[in-house]
Order: C-alpha cells, then structure tokens, then sequence
C-alpha cells in the first residue's frame, strides 16, 4: 500500500513512543491505541551479561534485605536534643536532605534554611552574616542520610534542634528526624525570617520539653502497627499525614495531659499538632530510615536503601554498594500548583521524604489514599495505577502494611535497580513542591518519577564489584 | 433438541433465579452466567398505576425531601441530663431502639437493657425487682425515634442518661443520643451487671461533666464536616469509626485539658474515648437523624426518613406518611461471627444505627471504608457493589459525603421505596450482632439487607394517600 493510498483509508493508528501523539490522533477521532513499551535504559554494554551471571548470588543477597525491611520495627524511645544523640553531630556541622553537595551548588530553598538555621544557633544575627559564615568553609555541610537521620524539604539540622528518636527494634539501630514545623512560612522550605526563628525556639522550648515528658510517660510507641493503622484509613504517610497525626495524637494527648503542670503549655502542644496534618511525616521518614539503614551493607544486593533529593540532584544508594552514591539532576516535579503559581516558579524535587517511597509507602501505597489526588491532582483510578506499576520493580511486599482497596495486599517493598533499569519504571515520588526562592515555601504538591539515570549508574556499578 | 442431546453437548448455562444452582455448575466446569433478575415484590394490585399517576407531585416533593436532607448540617452544641432536654422524656418513660413494641414481645438483649436502665436509675435493686417493674404496666416504652432521639442496638435511654444535643443548623431541629460505653459488657448490648452499672454512674457523673465543659470551651462541631473527612480516611461511620472518633478526640482533647482541673479525670476521660472506636457512633447517628427528622411530613414523598429494628420488628417511616410504622420481622444476620459463635446464638438485626444508611451512610457508604471487610467479611469489590447497588434506590447523591475511590462521588442518598420495590432491592445495613441472651454482647459484624415488607407495606399506604 503506498502513502497516499494508506492516508485515504479510515485510519486505526498502534502508536509506539511518545503518547501525547497518539492523544493528538484521538482528539480528531481515528482511533488509537499505545503501545506500553519504552526504549532500553542506557547501561554499559557488559553491565547485564555480569549481574544476569550474578543473578543466584544477587537473588540471596536480595532476600536477606528484603528480610531485614520486612522485619523492621521501628518505635519512637523518646527526644534529644540533635548534638547529643545524632552521631557525628559537631557544633560546626549543619545536615541537609539529599546527597552530598557543596554550598555553592545549593538551590535557594536549601541556602535559605541554612541561613535559618545559623540565625536559630546564635551563630549570625542577620542574614548577611549569616551568608558571610555560610561560604566561609567554616560549616562542614553533610548529608542527614550519612549521619542515621532524615530531613523533609531542605532538610536542615543543627546542633540545638530537638529530635525524635526512633529504635528499630529487631536491629538495636537508631534513626534521628526534627519536629515537623507545619505550614507556611518554615525553615524545611527556606524560609528565615522572625516568625521561623520564633516558631523554632518555642518547639525547643516548649514542644520539645513536653513532648519528651510524654514519650517518657507512654513509652515506646510502634510506629509499624500506626502506619499500617494509618494505610487503613487513607494516608500513604508521605504527602498524605492526617490518619497518622490523628493516630500519634490519640497516642500522645493524654500522656502530655498527665505529664505537663502548665495548662497553657499543653493545650498549646496539643493545638500545634492539631494545627498539622504532616505533624506524622517527621515520624514515618525516620521510621522507614531506621528500618533501611539496617539493610545497607548487604553485598551483592540491588535493592535501593535511600532516595533523596538536595533540590539539585537526585541520589540513591544500594545495600550492595556500601557509601556510594549515585546522582543525576533534580527534575522540577509535574505538580497541582497553589493558586498564583506554576512550574515556572518550583524549586526542583528537593527533601529525604523519598525514604518513604524507598521503603514501601509514599507513592509505592498510593493507592491506599484515593483522597489524596484531590491535593496531587489526578483520579482514584491514577493512584491505584501508581501503586500497581510499582510492584513490577520492587523485590517484595510488606508482611505489615496493607492496601484495603486492593484486599489488603501488602505494598510493594524494596526497589531492585535492576528491574528498574530493565523495565526502564522509574519509581513514583508523591511529594511536595517548594518555591525555587528561599523563604516562599510550598507552592503545590504532586506526582514526580525518579530521574532514571542514577538507577543506571547504580546498576553499572554493581556490575562492576560483582564482575 | 431432545433434552438428551442437550446434555451430550458442552454444556453452557445462563440462569435465572437463585444464584447457587451457577455457583454448583461452575464447580462442575461448565461455563455459566447469572441473569441479574429478580420477582417483583408483592404490592397491592393497583399501587403501581397510583404511583405512576402521581410521578410529577411525588417527584416534586422528592426533590424537596433530597434537598432539606442535603443541605442538613448537623453540629454538637452540647450535652446535657436526657429528662432536661429530649422532648416528652418523663420520669416513667424510657426510650428503645425500633418501631414500638411491648414489653412482652422485646427480644433478650433489649429486656435486658431495660433492666440495666432501671437498676441504674435506682428504680430496682436486683434484677427480679427490675423484672417485676418492667411487667407491670407502670413504665412506658416508646422509640427513641418519636422522641427527636436515636440508640445504636437496644439503644435505651433513661431520664438520668446524658446526652449529646445536636442542631440541624439551618432548620433549627435537635437530635438526641446518649454517649457510646465502649465494647464488652455494656448496655446497649443487654448486659446489666454491676460492672455495667458502674460504667454508666462513671459517665453521668465523669465524662459528662468534663466533655460538657469541653463542648461549652470548643464550641459548636460541625459533625457533617467530620463526617465528610472520616469519609476520607476508611469510615463508613456506622461499623467503622476509627477516623471520626480520632477526628472529634482532635477536636475535644485540647478542650478537656484547658477546662477540666483534674488531671485524673481529664486522662481518664481521654483514655476512654480513645479506647472505643466506635464512640463516634453517638454521633453519626444523632446527626443523620436531625438531618431526616427535619425532612419528615412532606406530603407525597416516597423517601424514607427512619429504618430502625427493635430486635423483634424492622420498622420504617417515609417523609411522606407521617407517623405511620411500617415494620416486618427482623432478620438474622449473615455475619462474620466472633470466635466461640455462630447465626444460632445471633439475636435478629437492632437497633436505631440503621438511620447512618437512611442517611446515606453506613452501607451506603461502604465504598469508602474498604478495610471493613476485616471486620465484616467480605472483600473489597463487595464493598464497592454494595455501595454501586445502593445508586439505584436512592433519589440523589450527597453533596458533600464522598467516596474518594469513586472519584469523590457523593454518596447514595435518600432512599426512595419506590425504587425499593420495583427494582426489588432491600438496603444494605452494615450492622454489629447481638447475642440473644441478654448480658452476652457483641458476636459478630455483617451485612444485613432490611426485609422488603416494610416498604412494599409503605409503597402500598403511599399510594392509598394519594389515590
């Protein structure tokens, strides 16, 4: 059939590549169909043939990891003040979200917390010296993850900030997080003015000192039993807190009832957390930390032990590759943007909240939060197809956390870079978006997948040590 | 075909009628469909041409009916003593849940509760005194449901029970429910030992103080809201009310501890609620009933404003028959049966909780509590049909009670008996069991489609009224 012949015909068009074209095919009515097929990812030509002759070894190495994940039991044991629970954590260090970066190659929202964050240790009293002491060299800047913590957004940790303490349980390790802030003008999305440093000193003063009282009071609380709770009524404890915060709530209110002699102070407390429906986020990150870092150092292994972002690259690190990590550029999220802003004005995905999706939850339990794609945009039907897409790239699902639309299947755990290089998924971040300037905060919330590149990375490099 | 050629070819079966002759062939490997078909109910020969001729009048006042329960907004203004506040409450009188019923025909589980109430109104000192006085004539039994009041199971209210009190805003009409006790030994449940007895003394003289003080410092709770987030987070707020009861505690807790000065009972008040999911239930039930009380008396229309089973009678009244009852035996129910029990030591279907699905929630609404299933048996595509089912025999769909996995599709609202009756499809009522006995308690949970008599009986009185 020639050209001309074939364009005279009704036309039914197979469409492989790119979809918009066979959206534009279908909006003037032959109809279309695509096919779900994407190009290989680029890898070094031996790195396949090497894990594929690996592949037993990497098999055991991976059921040993996804054993220890599934295992986890992390419980919150109590607060500290970060210097002294947070190992590493000199005077002169201040943690960030994401891999390792320089002052100078930091986005704004990252800059501006930092500069929050030497105004809050007394460390400069404007923001211009605050700067100066920035880029002197004199702040050593490392990542949370490197240090057993984790930081939403920006990320930032200092000395004197107040910390949840998580023990996983089975494991004898500890993870580290602050106390989530709440919304609008926060130092986790660069903000720094008054207000910040005002909201920072009360949590050290005030929440901080009841909370511990609490914890002491109540005693361990399992945070495995309450996010599995939480997955029952609607959240994916990434973007989506609320069942969590109530559930903590529940827990907490009537050991700050019975531990707390200044009325003012506990009904403050309680009116805080109330205030925040991602009061929980700051403990199901370090929940999914805790439970990870006891899986890093499993040679062999191809399951991914962290995700985070800096808000300029993207890093993961594998079990099997012990420290390093593997980066790409940050990619500025497709999100639901806040009326009076657009992608123009986002910062790129920045924050360690992927933990969450690295062990099981997040965007991976999607589709136990339908309501969430009121805040992320899309429809039921798109989170049940995030969560179904994921179990083609992970190693296992949880024994604990369940999705009920789904008949309480557990979600899918322990993402294997090589299915993610083989099947070219990138794995589903459901996350927050922060204005690219320093100080704004949020400005939308959505669906982002993982830059492919540092999966490749990550996989080449294991061929490399399994060579 | 002779009949024995039909059966040397494979055979294919459609069938029609009861559904287990296809389960039976299935076993058997043929191929076999179910007709979706039902007999028509039996109504009075000339009802149907009646009601087809009044279509327009009784879709007029349909409509009027859908909106006042639409635009119903319930809100908890306070609590208070039962005789001070619930109309026609004498000190002779107590409530039940259902159509009415004498002493001689009520079931054990509400004998039972009856005698509960008049040992702890001090009216009986043992149970053979409370025996002898509920026999003989002096004490009046009247439902809830004519008393502006609801009770989940045998659901008896006495004049020293404190009630929450709730508004329909815009229509100004109050509603009535006593305060959930918790599982195990209770009232409601037709349990009357000391430890009984002792728990309801503890809420008139402690949790009703302080949560009244609470309510007063809060101010007005807008239950519809609570309702519409609990939606969100996996309730269905009739046999699962994790969220709501977390979403009111939120609400409460920072109340309690501003207003009560004493630490014990403040924890120990916070310590109740939290370790009852069910105490929400007093809630969603008053505030569907303010919502549909408010839609009673509209001449002409075919929506149900009450279901509601005394254990012995399953009763309903419609917005456009008055006062009338229409009731059928009460049903066993088909439920997953606690360990230890079975349909055999099942009271039949009570209580007032059904007004949750008149109200266009509960069962209704089941579709959004997909983790009910645990607990009612069943899997989560059940949930979906049932709810699916219930857009055929209901007049609208809520506004603002929304089912996230459906993309946020309001809810089946305002059951027309018409629609019951021709299509022959009973309500869904997503219901707690009662062990016969009196004193036993809770045996299982279930689904449990009302009796088609009542409104067949309803659908035939309709009609003589607009003959």
């Amino acid at each position: 059939m020639s050209i001309q012949e074939l364009f005279k015909a009704p036309l039914r068009v197979v469409n492989v590549g790119i979809e918009s074209f066979k959206d534009v095919c279908q909006q003037h009515s032959p109809p279309a169909v695509q096919v779900d097929w994407r190009p290989p990812v680029e890898v070094a030509p031996e790195s396949a043939d090497i894990l594929a002759k690996r592949a037993a070894r990497i098999e055991k190495a991976n059921q040993k990891v996804l054993e220890i994940i599934l295992s986890g039991t992390p419980k919150i044991i109590g607060l500290d003040i970060a210097r002294n629970v947070i190992p590493g954590m000199a005077e002169d260090t201040l943690l960030h979200a994401g891999p390792p970066i320089t002052w100078e190659r930091m986005c704004g929202p990252m800059r501006g917390g930092i500069l929050a964050g030497l105004i809050y240790e007394g460390r400069a009293e404007t923001i211009e010296e605050a700067e100066t002491l920035a880029a002197s060299g004199k702040i050593k800047y490392a990542p949370c993850h490197e240090h057993a913590a984790v930081g939403p957004m920006a990320g930032i940790v200092t000395p004197s900030m107040p910390v949840w303490i998580i023990r996983n349980d089975p494991y004898g390790n500890h993870a580290y997080c602050t106390l989530n802030e709440g919304l609008g003008k926060v130092l986790r999305y660069g903000a720094f003015g008054d207000e910040v440093i005002t909201r920072l000193k009360w949590m050290e003063n005030t929440l901080y000192p009841v909370l511990r009282a609490a914890v002491q009071h109540s005693g361990p609380i399992d945070l495995k039993n309450m996010i599995a709770q939480a997955l029952h009524m609607g959240d994916e404890v990434h973007n989506r807190n609320r069942a969590g915060t109530s559930l903590l709530y529940r827990t907490l209110a009537p050991a700050i009832c019975a531990t707390c002699d200044n009325k003012v102070d506990s009904v403050a407390v309680l009116n805080f957390i109330n205030g925040n429906d991602h009061f929980f986020l700051n403990l199901s990150m370090p929940a999914c930390k805790a439970v990870l870092d006891a899986a890093r150092n499993v040679k062999g292994s191809s399951i991914a032990v962290v995700m985070a972002r800096n808000g300029t690259d993207f890093g993961i690190q594998l079990a099997g590759t012990g420290d390093l990590w593997f980066t790409a550029p940050a990619e500025v999220p497709e999100a639901l943007y806040f009326a009076g802003f657009s992608k123009d004005d986002a910062n790129p995905d920045i924050g360690d909240s992927a933990i969450t999706e690295t062990g099981g939850l997040g965007g991976f339990a999607i589709a136990a939060a339908p309501a969430i794609v009121q805040f992320i945009g899309g429809s039921a039907s798109d989170a049940l197809r995030y969560t179904h897409q994921m179990y083609e790239i992970t190693a296992g699902e949880s024994r604990m956390y369940q999705i009920p639309s789904l008949d309480f299947r557990g979600t899918p755990t322990g993402i294997d870079v090589r299915k993610v290089v083989e099947h070219n998924i990138a794995p589903v971040i459901d996350t927050g978006v922060a204005h690219k300037e320093p100080g704004v905060g949020q400005i939308g919330a959505g669906i982002v997948n993982a830059p492919i590149r540092p999966f490749a990375k990550a996989y080449d490099a294991l061929a490399q040590m399994l060579k």
